[in-house]
Formats: C-alpha cells, sequence, structure tokens
C-alpha cells in the first residue's frame, strides 16, 4: 500500500473510532500526520462521499475554527444475507456499522433446492436495499453466511450438514439468471459463526482474544486471536459443534458421534425435552427459543433438564478451548444468547472444574450482544470494515468508482415471508 | 527498533539461514542493503563474536574474491535444562543450533523437595557447560523447561499435577545460594511443550501452524500459529494434558476427570497394560518407552491394547484441535515418537471419523524429529534464537558486553546420576 493510501485509511478510521466530535486538528494531533496533510486528506473523504462535515463545533478565539467531522450516513453500505437452517436474515449497515434494516425470516430449509433457498435468501436482500434506498444507502458488497464449512475463495460450500449441503458450487448458483444479487455488487460467503464474532464491535479491539460461541440448530465458533479472526488453513476453523462430547455418544450428520451439536443444538435440546412437536417452522425461530426459555422458567423438568445437559457440554468443550488456547473470553451467542439465564451457571461451572488454571484465571463467560441477527449483521460490518480498512482501494473498485448505486429491479419471484424479527 | 539494529538483524539471520555459502555481495543482494552497508554490518558480526569469515571461495576475474561467512562454532551458546517427571536433561547448543552437548538422566522428581529437584538440574547443566567450555562456549542464557503452568515474568511455576508442584516461587528458588546458574547468566522458565515444539526446527518457518504434542507422564502441547507459538494469556496455552476424553471417566491430578493423560501418559499407558511393576525409574526413560514398544512390537495384548486405547484418546484430542482450528499439521513427540509406529495409524483414524473436515482435508500427523530430549533442546535453541534476532540487543546485554564467560565454579552438592542418554 502506498504512503498516501495508508494515511487516507489512517485518517478515514480516526473518524470512524472517535467517540465524540473530531475535528481536522484532532486527526492530526492522533495520526502525527502535518495538519495540511491530514487537511488535504479530509477533503479527499468528504469528496469521495465518506465522510461528512457536521459543521463548526467551538468558536476559538484565533485561528480557523475547528469543524466537527462524521462518517457519513447514507451512502455506501454494508449487506448481509444469512441463510440458516430454520431461517433467513438480511441486514443493512451504514459506513459507521450502524444497524438501518434488518429483517429474520423464519422458514425450513432442510429438504429444499439449494438454488430456491438461496433465491428467497437473495431476494430478503434486495427487500433490504429497496428499503434503505430512500436513505440514501446502496451496498457497496454482500457477505453471504452459511452454517457450515466454507471454501471462500472458491464460492464453494464444502459441507453443510445440517442443511444436507456438501460440494456445492455456491458461486455458480449466485450467477444463476433468477437470482438477482442486489446492485450487482461482490459477493462473499463465509461461515456463519465467523461473521457472528464480527458482530462484536465491543470486543474486536486490537490484541483482544475471544471464542464466539454460536448456537442454532447447529453449532460453530468464531475464533478472534489477537485482534483477528483465525480462519484456519481452509478456513474451516471453529467447528466446535463437531468436538466430541462423548465418544459412543449419537450420531451426527458431520459423520462422527457424540458431537456437541448433539447435546446443545436447539433441536438435541428440544428432543432431550420431548418437545420437538411444540416447536419447529410452524413455531418459527424467536418463538421456538422463547418457548425453550419460557418453560424453563415456569420449572418445566424435562426443559431444565434439556438445558442442563446442553450446558454441561457446552461447558466441557469450552474447557477443552481454554486448555488449548488460554484465552480472555468465551462470549455465548445465537439461541445462547436467550437462554443466557440458564446456560451460563452451568457452563461456569463445568469450566471451573475442567480447565486446569481455573483456580488461577477464570475466563469471562458472558452472553453476546446480538442473537441469531448476529451473522447477517457480522457480514454487513464486514462489507463496510473493508471500506474503512482502505478507503482508496475501494474508491479505485467498480463500486466506489460508480458513485450511488441504483436500485436493483425487483427480484422475479418475491415470495410472502412469515417475518418475525 | 532502530534502522541499523535492524539491519543487524537481517545480515545475521541472512548469514543463519544460508544453506550453502553466503559472502558479502550475496547479504547484499539478498537483504537490498547496499555493498557498503552489507558489508560494514558483517565487520559489526566478525567484530562482535557471532560471524566467522570462512575464507575466499571463488576467485572472480575482477573485483575482490568472495569471502565466505558463517556463524562462529564457539562463542555464545544456549542451555537448556528439563525437570521432568522421571528425568531431568540439559542440552547445549551453539549459535546455528546445533546440538553440542546433551545428556539425559532417569530420576523421579515426585514427593521431592523442589529445591534438591532444582539442583539436581541446575547441576546437569553445570556439568554441561563445563563440557563444552573446552569448545569455547559459553551460556549466554538458560531456558528451563516444567511440566505445568508457568508464568514465565514472574518465574513462577503455577501447578505443576503430576509433580505435585502449585503455586512454587521459582525465581526465589533459583537465587537460593546452593543452587549455581552457569555462568550468572539470565534465567526463563517455560512450559516444557512450548519449548519441544521449538526444537522442530525445519517445521518452525513463517507461517506455518502447527500442534506439537509432547507425551510423557504427562502430555502437554506447544501451539505454532502463523509461525508464533501461540502462548495464551497468561502463557499456560497446549494443557491438552486436560482436554477431556470421557467425562465420567478416571480422576486427574489437575482436579478435572476424564483427561487425556489418564488414557496417553506414559503411566496411564503402563497402568491399563498392567505392567507398572515392570518399568518406573529403576527402568529409566528411555527403557520404560523402549520396555512398551518391544511389547507390542512382540504382540503382547496386554500393551496393544493400552496403546489403541492411548491412540484412540489422542486422536479425539487431536480431532477436537483440528475442528476448532483447522491446521496444518500435528507433530507427535516425546514417548509418542518412539512409539509412533503404533499409535499413528489409530490416530490418523481416529481424526478422520471425527474431524468434519476430513473428506477434504486430512492434516499431516508425524513423528517429532526428537523424542524426550526436546525440550531441553527447544529451550537451548530459544535463548541463541534471540541473539539471531536481535544481535544488538544482546551486545549491549551483561552477557553480550562481558564478552566470553567464565567457567562456573563446580556445584557444591553435585549427585551421581545414573544417565541413559
Amino acid at each position: 500500500m502506498s504512503l498516501r493510501r495508508q494515511n487516507l485509511a489512517l485518517a478515514l478510521r480516526c473518524i470512524a473510532d472517535a467517540k465524540g466530535s473530531v475535528s481536522r486538528a484532532d486527526i492530526s494531533a492522533r495520526t502525527a500526520l502535518n495538519k495540511s496533510t491530514s487537511s488535504s486528506l479530509v477533503d479527499e473523504l468528504i469528496a469521495a462521499g465518506l465522510v461528512r462535515e457536521l459543521g463548526v463545533t467551538t468558536r476559538p478565539a484565533v485561528g480557523r475554527p475547528p469543524t466537527s467531522l462524521a462518517l457519513v450516513a447514507e451512502g455506501p453500505a454494508g449487506l448481509g444475507i444469512e441463510v440458516n437452517v430454520d431461517y433467513i436474515a438480511a441486514c443493512v449497515v451504514d459506513l459507521g456499522g450502524a444497524v438501518r434494516y434488518q429483517h429474520v425470516v423464519s422458514q425450513d430449509q432442510r429438504g429444499q433446492n439449494p438454488q430456491d433457498v438461496l433465491r428467497r435468501a437473495v431476494n430478503l436482500g434486495g427487500a433490504a436495499v429497496r428499503a434503505v434506498a430512500q436513505s440514501g444507502l446502496a451496498p457497496a458488497g454482500v457477505g453471504i453466511a452459511i452454517p457450515g464449512l466454507v471454501d471462500s475463495a472458491e464460492g464453494r460450500v464444502v459441507l453443510a450438514p445440517n442443511l444436507g449441503w456438501s460440494d456445492l458450487d455456491f458461486a455458480a448458483l449466485l450467477g444463476s439468471p433468477d437470482i438477482a444479487i442486489p446492485g450487482g455488487v461482490d459477493v462473499v460467503v463465509d461461515n456463519e459463526a465467523n461473521y457472528a464474532a464480527l458482530s462484536e464491535r465491543e470486543l474486536l479491539i486490537e490484541g483482544s482474544s475471544f471464542l464466539y460461541v454460536f448456537g442454532e440448530i447447529g453449532v460453530g465458533a468464531g475464533l478472534v486471536l489477537g485482534g483477528d479472526l483465525h480462519r484456519g488453513r481452509n478456513g474451516w476453523s471453529g467447528e466446535i459443534g463437531h468436538i466430541t462430547v462423548e465418544r459412543d455418544g449419537p450420531f451426527c450428520g458431520c459423520g462422527g458421534r457424540g458431537c456437541l451439536e448433539q447435546y446443545a443444538g436447539q433441536e438435541a435440546i428440544l428432543r432431550a425435552a420431548g418437545a420437538e412437536a411444540d416447536a419447529g417452522t410452524s413455531l418459527g425461530v424467536g418463538p421456538t427459543v422463547t418457548m425453550i426459555r419460557e418453560r424453563a422458567e415456569r420449572g418445566d423438568r424435562a426443559m431444565t433438564g434439556a438445558l442442563d445437559r446442553a450446558g454441561r457440554a457446552l461447558g466441557l468443550v469450552v474447557a477443552s478451548v481454554m486448555n488449548l488456547l488460554d484465552i480472555d473470553r468465551v462470549v455465548l451467542g445465537g439461541i445462547y444468547k436467550e437462554l443466557s439465564r440458564q446456560l451460563l451457571p452451568v457452563v461456569r461451572e463445568e469450566v471451573a472444574y475442567r480447565y486446569a488454571g481455573s483456580r488461577w484465571a477464570l475466563p469471562q463467560i458472558q452472553a453476546a450482544v446480538h442473537g441469531s441477527e448476529a451473522p447477517a449483521l457480522g457480514a454487513a460490518r464486514s462489507v463496510v470494515r473493508q471500506i474503512i480498512d482502505d478507503p482508496a482501494g475501494w474508491l479505485g473498485s467498480p463500486t466506489g468508482a460508480r458513485g450511488p448505486v441504483g436500485l436493483p429491479a425487483p427480484a422475479p419471484s418475491a415470495q410472502p415471508a412469515t417475518s418475525n424479527a
């Protein structure tokens, strides 16, 4: 990266990270760039439509009055789409990462044609884009979250056991004429739990290390080490849903047995509580977890037993991760966020029992900020994060160069959908 | 680091990494530093006693003939000392990391006073230093490897369950008058498996990721991610010996139960084979593992059964690590190196069964280059690696500044020891 390009990113990062008001002089002070350089960088960012002037803040005795700067609230946006087992979701964030649109739709994808599933999910994204267009937002990119092993570079879904997908050429599917990617922008496919971890904005600071566990029907994790997502050799890290809890335990869709998912996944909890018939898509994703929580809260023994079983399995796996990695923090997201009152004490107890260092240093174990909407949110934020990290790179790209993006045509086969967002 | 300091390190690294002959001109070409700068850096390294000239290699038609350069074979050395449960070991390497002295002594430390144990281990190191002094080698630092959780910064052994040590102020012990640290140099205490991982020189390349499993009576691991050792928040990463294999399994010294050590540690293998009485310190560390291997090789059913049980437990844990981290390679060291013919097939089978990505990308699972001597070797190499990484820093330190280090006095209470190195 050229020096100018680096400095442009530095100035933009300064404005993006500012808690309060930030002026050209503040940027010069914080970046150690001289005043004329930082001022010209700011001018460039304003001309590019990434930064706006909020007006004069205070009027000094001498010199030019400082103008407060902020990221634009319109312009380039991030679109995140999630395909999960029993729901699809879409989310739009603005350049600052603030949620401007969010929609979760219950829908069972199992046994369905992947092309149909994807078309419905992309249509949900299209609806999101049309909804935010009136606020002047247009997507600079799309992130699609999938529950499984994803080859992001090749756009291939290698294995999504709970969807029954394997070796699926996702990039080719996205190219089919009936799937209208909003705005024709670049699309990245990645694992849902990786994206979900990126939704925890407050934790994603330089050098932070945490395990973000995302529980739905499947269980996955995003692992942040030293401030960065650890992806692994093939991008398949964080498959903690397939870590063995009992070696001769129930068989799992991955081909193994006794996997964490078979104890702590949403359907495993329902099965253990004998509550399968009372839930499912008829109820919807939000209502299902609410039903689980409410039954536990009113002391339903079958449900409290199932949650205890889930929490012990989860705690055993978290303890394994602690013994291996010795990290600062564990965050429970997805359905675990909603069930944290029931699960956290059991998980903490099991970690205290099984982590060798627990007498000296227990990790922080906490509920996530976001629930089932986290992967779509993290996917959307990863799009705008790329712009913040390299504004010059984005300005030179097709999306950045062509300015405000036009509205996509309404998708050809938009279907009515039950929302429970 | 100043530019000059960085460039000095760059030039030294160039000489250290050279496979064949390397001249001043080669260094200039490889580092992109101009000829006069790289030549003066080399002169500085020669004056500091880190690099030597091997003489003229080829005589060119014009210009100064190139002189081949190499690291010195005498001068600063690394001393590694290991305190394990049933043996102590010492190792000296020269600046190039080559082993110049190595000694393993069988000795059961359980139930012994930590100060006595440490004195014997340090005496073994003193003997090593005296042995290499005739070759002109003197330690620039000492690394001490301990099987447990170590607070390296504070010099504290937090928990070494198999030694029965906890909350031990190691730094204070090292300061006792009867413990004569060789040459009075700086001492670093760290986990044995972390050090053992650093013995795998060929694998420690930039960006490499591997899990190094070190099996003895306890089982630990060193985790290298992106070319660097992942230490974790407290430096306690790699405690895979305490990852749960069976949640209601045998109780473990760490306070938990069903830990990997209870299946795949040396004593667990002997117990499972009913061979405890036939081994132990009377036999010694090398002979014990040889006895295990020989019994298995001649088809002793109790022993092959015990090794199968150990391999399955090890494979389950390796699969868990793969599901979490998706890394390139797993290396089995310590007793597992000696038992690799028996263990590797079982471990590989279990990983293929339990790692969700195994149909697409199996990790490389291989035996380590070194066995029980790996921690002392890695500890010794970590000392010289620091000099190579920052020669100017070392030259400014007390050891570097005072030139060749004098011989330590013979330790006050050297004990006769049975060697089986």
